[in-house]
């Protein structure tokens, strides 16, 4: 029995996001089912995060027992071809032998999320289902500062889905950067674990802060609400990437591709 | 009787190329179609570079002459809103008014394209058409130094499609840069203008150059053959984006898109 790690892009649009479900498509059974194709085993597949319907990932973490105990590049190389048979929209950028106790998700220190939003008049051409296309000018620098006032150890069940399984709201968000990079205003957010559809929630208040329709205050009002309904618009899934995973114990803390190994 | 300088940026892939052709899916046809469904009149749209089918522009310049005098962003947002109603992958970045002598291909001074390869040993899943994927490392400063045997006055026979109806093969290449960003290498390539293929005949090359298989005596040897058939393989459509198209006149002498007017 040999425990790998994968490192894995994928492209959300087609699927019904990463976690396996019944006569849907979705991230975890492709890859489950590229697994079966090429190794003859039914092997279950353990995300890092288990990224929403449309979500992207350029580089989630996962793991998977193999009965065989194959060389590295052939389970890579292997799974890439057979989900480009399949026509998949992912691709294994990394496989590695990983320890036992390896777990993609439990032993996951940091995860790292990037939100980007379009923002320009014209609709997108080029990045259609890669943004979120907002057409008004944003304040990125009154998005910064009202991002900073969430940054910490908060109860954050204004931010977080209704159907949410998360046992508590309480959660410590380690960073939340406002940045522009030329008609793109991105978000980038880090912590321990997100409840489901924070990054989304936050990206979506923010958004109404760079309108200049929310305040600081509004932004503080919110959250001291503990109320769902206090919460702006969740940004829409197409803009959302996971870019990062971290573990204790990666050489420099984070979960670079491991290019070298090709 | 106005005429309007049009940005334009569009996802190739879905197109027979820019220039129109009957019962084919054209960007010149489609913007045409969105000209007359908005303001009722058959125009021509000139375009500064017909790119090929599957070529991709983040600024592409055109030129169209209306009869009735409309404020420049009623024909923006009226095209857009055509386009998107089409379901194209084409986005109006600006229009302006232009001088009646303003001419989209003829008054250009410069074309800027950029080549981006996907060197990496997984195929790309979220970048899909928009790259061309390499999958062995490539010898970037090999690339870059070979590329400058490229610059400057040459007779480009063997590196222009045997479809090319320019009248001579002689250009100048101002600029044939290789640089690593990441996972890609972007070639980016500067002239007043490009025999049809030119860009991608040399992408080719180099990509042989990179691999190891070309050295740069082989580079000095095709060009001096003079013939077609001395030309690398042709590097393929997805990866090639129009970028910039300067002229006279303009105020850095750059054809930025005009953010300031949204």
């Amino acid at each position: 029995m040999a425990r790998y790690r994968l490192l894995i892009e994928y492209d959300g649009t087609p699927y019904a996001g990463w976690q396996f479900q019944d006569r849907q498509p979705t991230v975890q059974g492709a890859i489950e089912q590229a697994v079966a194709a090429f190794s003859g085993e039914e092997a279950r597949v353990t995300g890092a995060g288990r990224t929403d319907a449309g979500v992207h990932a350029l580089a989630q973490v996962a793991h998977v027992d193999l009965v065989r105990d194959w060389p590295e590049e052939t389970v890579r190389n292997a799974l890439n071809a057979k989900l480009a048979l399949a026509g998949d929209r992912i691709a294994i950028l990394d496989a590695a032998r990983a320890a036992p106790d390896f777990h993609a998700r439990f032993s996951a220190s940091a995860r790292h999320y990037l939100y980007r939003i379009l923002c320009r008049r014209a609709r997108p051409a080029l990045c259609q289902d890669r943004v979120w296309w907002v057409a008004r000018p944003l304040d990125v620098e009154a998005m910064h500062e009202a991002a900073q006032l969430l940054v910490g150890r908060h109860d954050f069940t204004t931010f977080r889905s209704v159907h949410c399984q998360s046992a508590s709201p309480v959660k410590t968000l380690d960073r939340l950067d406002v940045r522009r990079a030329g008609e793109i205003v991105e978000i980038r957010a880090s912590a321990r674990s997100f409840l489901h559809n924070q990054v989304r929630s936050l990206a979506g208040t923010l958004k109404l802060v760079g309108e200049g329709k929310w305040r600081k205050e509004d932004v503080l009002a919110a959250i001291a609400a503990r109320d769902r309904k206090a919460c702006g618009p969740v940004a829409p899934a197409a803009g959302l990437y996971l870019v990062a995973v971290d573990y204790p114990g990666d050489a420099d803390g984070s979960n670079q591709r491991a290019s070298s190994r090709s």
